[in-house]
Order: structure tokens, then sequence, then C-alpha cells
């Protein structure tokens, strides 16, 4: 691990570009002191904006380019119009180079996913890559993937993400053993679900490190916060993720418009102002922002587009942790034999250990 | 069209049985005067509960049977134990035998949707159900389906589900042509969705009756009520109800908190009760109970076995405008030639059309 944590920033990325990302930096600093950065992206704007952060500007330096990844640009779009030269691109070869530990960019999603799988490829025993994002529950916190980096996924792949989200999960909330659910659906005996039914077997078997197999869990256990790891294949997780978003947009809306609708609700807000102030707190979805990409030779750090500097800085946060805890050794010590589906030719090994 | 809507009533399902199924049908022969019933369940407990509903006792009828399905019971338990005489049998029988119109359940889902699909059978068509329900949105409400009757969907299921979810929207909604969206992720360029691209194409281009297809939503889509029908397969579309109702369920948690942290919530609470009673109506359940199995032969409908009589007898209501809008008449007429992917055989005959 190096003294200090090397942060690349694709400073053009999202709706904001450098007015988020540059504040968003500076404020992460103020509680990892121990970090660095380099912003890749347009010198004349970046450079202005650094001088009004001494601490950060100290710490920071500026890689020049002129290409930016457009929030709507299709992967393929993105790639031929960025690759080796893009502030999302020069990032993420960062830390393909080693001069930096983390990428974070507030970019166009499939772009980033496109970009970094295509640069910094797969783990050694990881086919795909994911996206894992961390979910408010009434618990507090749990780990969710994978959220759209793949469609579909056979048995090898979901025992990887539980691999690799209790990883992440043993780094965010400090335990030695996650407990992790994979996410299916409570009609029993339905086909189309091998995959799930073989991955839980596995994970309940096979006793493999730092994972407490739970079960698997339905939707509705997601933000009751049953198990700290939530698994499934990229569509479904992020239908779950979406529809969670809508709804909780949908009763802020009625609750609004419960609010305001007559001048007894109006005073009754007044009152409880404080306690609504906690509730938009708690349903803040920027204290929680950062998707982690998962399953390759270096941490890419997805934060939303239309975050704000509070947003961003907790998106590099997040990447902060997963460099400082290790995410990547963590992911290594978990690809075990015994977590291969087919472990024929491993079996006397892995009895050996 | 029966001059009267005649409903079978699985009077032991659901986590109450009788004591609210049988309340629950006399608040929907309110509403629908032209409705009869009948019991199937024990006669011991019926006939002194009917006796207190004058109204409805005059157009019931009850069926003796000691067997009752489990909330618990596996499909195939269910069909061992329950097949040909349970309770909830016999109202799908009644359904099969053209003695009943409809029959609506609240007992395990599983099992009613395995005992539905091997006594009714699916209609010539179609070759899987599809379970679908009313999902509150800011606009109002929509259809969304398929919430778990099937694992996976390829292309022409995915156009079936569709057409059955428009027949469904054009009743409750009294709509000629509801707008139709099929769910998918924002991700461009993901492989593993050819079949969810393919149905879209089939949906914009061969201009079938009575659909106006909009194209992809995404999960935060269903929510806005950006369309009137909303389309998927089993597992995410399960995923997604699930998710959305543990996430409302999360926000009243955080809500109830809130008001009750400090003295001044307190009183505020106090002053905008109205509106927290208007909130708590809005995203009752009870009011859009009711799943609704399309794709056999007869019409059945699920309600949650949890709920009370109000919510019961809102299920009956769906039921009952099924029966009485022709919902089976409506999908029969949306199975035009044009709907079947594979046309080559069909072309000139649709042409000719």
């Amino acid at each position: 691990m190096p003294q200090k944590v090397r942060i690349a920033l694709d400073a053009m990325g999202g709706d904001h570009g450098p007015s988020v990302v540059v504040p968003g930096a500076d404020l992460s600093l103020a509680r990892h002191p121990d970090s660095e950065f380099i912003f890749f992206g347009d010198r004349a704007v970046l450079e202005p904006l650094l001088v009004r952060y001494p601490r950060l500007q100290a710490v920071s330096r500026v890689v020049h380019t002129d290409v930016a990844i457009k929030m709507d640009d299709k992967p393929s779009q993105a790639l031929r119009a960025g690759r080796g030269k893009s502030s999302m691109w020069l990032a993420i070869d960062a830390v393909k180079k080693h001069e930096a530990d983390v990428a974070v960019s507030a970019g166009n999603t499939g772009a980033l996913m496109a970009m970094s799988t295509i640069h910094l490829r797969t783990m050694a025993g990881i086919d795909r890559p994911a996206i894992a994002a961390i979910w408010p529950t009434l618990r507090g916190e749990s780990v969710v993937l994978d959220l759209g980096a793949t469609i579909g996924a056979d048995t090898q792949h979901l025992v990887d993400l539980a691999l690799m989200g209790s990883a992440m999960a043993r780094i965010l909330f400090d335990l030695d053993s996650p407990t992790v659910g994979l996410l299916n659906i409570g009609v029993e005996e339905v086909k189309g679900l091998e995959e799930v039914r073989e991955a839980g077997q596995i994970l309940r078997e096979r006793n493999l490190p730092h994972i407490n197999y739970f079960g698997f869990v339905e939707g509705d256990d997601i933000g009751k916060g049953t198990v700290d790891v939530v698994v499934t294949e990229g569509f479904a997780g992020n239908i779950a993720l979406k529809t969670a978003e809508g709804t909780a947009r949908q009763i802020g809306s009625y609750l609004k418009a419960a609010m305001s609708r007559t001048i007894w609700a109006r005073i009754g807000y007044l009152f409880a102002r404080s306690a609504f102030r906690a509730l938009a707190e708690k349903m803040d979805p920027r204290r929680s922002n950062g998707g982690v990409f998962l399953g390759l030779n270096g941490i890419v750090i997805k934060s939303h587009g239309g975050t704000d500097a509070e947003g961003f800085a907790a998106a590099v946060d997040i990447g902060y942790d997963m460099v400082r805890y290790e995410l990547l050794a963590k992911i290594g010590q978990a690809l075990v034999p015994a977590a291969r589906v087919d472990t024929s030719t491993q079996a006397a090994g892995g009895a050996a250990l």
C-alpha cells in the first residue's frame, strides 16, 4: 500500500464537470489528508478553480486534455472519440500505469464501464465485471450488486459477485464475515433459477472464507437490511435500484403534496420542520453516492452524474476506503479454489489446504 | 356475457380465511349488486358468518370442503393434497365448468398459479401465463406484468405480455389504446437483451390494435406512471414489485421515527394529521389489491394473503370488472397474426385482413 492514496479524477465527467469535481475533492481531502489528486481535464478551467482551494492545490496536479465524453455518448461512440485521450480514459489509464490507486468519474456509466473493462481487464479468475452500490437500509447500509455491468449470470458469476461484494462489505462495514443473500423470488419451484439455486448451494456448503451465507432474500429484504450483501445479476439489480429510487421520489411527492394541502398541514410542517429535515437527510442519495466497479485490475468509482460537491466527495471517500483497506487484495484472498463451481481438478488441492 | 357476474371464492384462502372473505364479498356486492357468489370452504364456519350479511346471503351459496391449502405449501404439495377437493381447486373448477365467471383467492400464489394453469390451461396462442398487478403511480395507476408467474421471457412472450396487459389496462383505465413500455436498463449496448429489443421492434412496427407502444422504460418510470402498461419478465418484475414495497415500508418507518423524535415534531404531526391520513391512504396497498392471472382460459384473481375485508373487496372488484368488461374477449381480439414473432406463414393472411 502506498503512503498516500493517489486519486485520479475525470474532472470533465458528470453534468457539472470541474465545478463539482474540484470542491468535491477538497471536501474529501479534509476528511482524508493523506490523499493526493490528479485532475484530468481542461487546464484553463481547472487551474483557476484550484487556486481557490489552496489545501487541495498543494496535493494536486492537472493533466490537460480537450476531449470529454458526453453524458449521452454510447459506449462505442465514447471509445471511438475518447480512447487514449479523453479525461475519462486518462483517469483510468493512470490506474493502469500505477500512477494512481483509484479513478473516480461522474461521467456516463456505460462509457466508464466499457473503458475500464477494456483498459484494466478483469482479474484472473473473474470473467465479468460488476457494479456495486451502497444501499441505505433500515439497519444501516448494505452492498448490492450487480447493478447492470452485465446481464444474466451463470452460477460461477453469482458466486464471484458474492465474493467481491463481501470483500467490499468487509471494508465498508468493518466486518470479518458479512452476511450474504442471493436475490430470488418467493414463488417456489419456478423453473429457470437453477443458477441461483446452485450458487446458493456452493455458498452454503463450501465454507468460503469471509462469507456468512444467509440464503435467499426477496426484493423487500433489501430495504430491511436483512443481509450485508445482496447478490443478483445485473438486469434485475438495475431494475431494483431504479424502482427503489422511483418509489422514494414518488413517496416524496405524495408527502410534499400532503404537507401543503391545508393550512393545518402547513402549520404542522412548520412545527415538524427539523423532523422533515432529518427525514430528507436519511433519504439523501448523496450520502451513499458511489458505484464501485468490481472484478477489474484496478479500482474505479462511478459517481452519479447529477450530484453536487458533497455527493462527489462521498464517491471519492469510497474510492479512498477501497484503496486504504485493500479491496483488490481482499478480493484476491476470496478467490480460493473452493469458490470455483467446477472443482473437479482442484478438489484435491482444496482439501489439502 | 351473463346477466349476473358469478364469483367463485376460495373462502379458506389467506391468513384470515372466511372472516375476511365473507365481509369482503359483502363490501364488493354493495358496489356491484349484479354479483353472485359461491363460497368454497368449511360450511360450519361459513354459514353462521353469512347469516350476519343477509344481502350477501341472498345471492350466495356454499359448497362444503374440509380441505384447505396452507399458505406455505409448495405448489407440488398443494396439488397432491388439494387437487379435486381443496377450496382453492374447487373455486378454479367452478370457472372451468362455467359455473362461475371468475375465481378469487387470497391463498398462496404458487399453489394458485399451479392449479389455475393445470386446470384452466393457457389460451390458444399464449404459451405461458402471467401475473399482472395494478401499481399506484404519480399519474394514477399502471398495469405491471409479469410479476413472477414464469421466469425469463423470449420475444414472443414479451409481446404476449404487452397484448394481455393492454387488454387489462383498456378495462381498468377505460382507454382504447393504452401506452405500453418495455422495462429495460439504461446502459446501452449491453449484451443479453436481444429479446427485449426484438419485442420492442415488433410492438413499434406492426401497428397492433389497441396498443400505443411507447418504447423502453426504466425502473423509476414505473412510479412516475410514464406508461399505462409496464412489461417485463417475471423475475425482474417480482424483484421490482417487492423492492418497491420494501422501499415504501422503509420510508414509512423513517417518517414515523422522524415524527416522534421531538415534541415539536409530535405537535406538527397533530396539526398535519389529516395530511398524514391522506398520505397513508395514497400509499394503502389495499386500494390496488388484486393480482390478475392472464393467459388462461378463465379469470383468476389473487388477493394478498394478509389483507383485510376492504382489501379483499378490492380484489373481488377487479375480478368483477375483468368479467363485466370482457377481459378474455379483449385478449382474444389482441391475438392477431401480426402479433406473432414468426409471421412467415401468416404474413399473407395478415395482409389480407
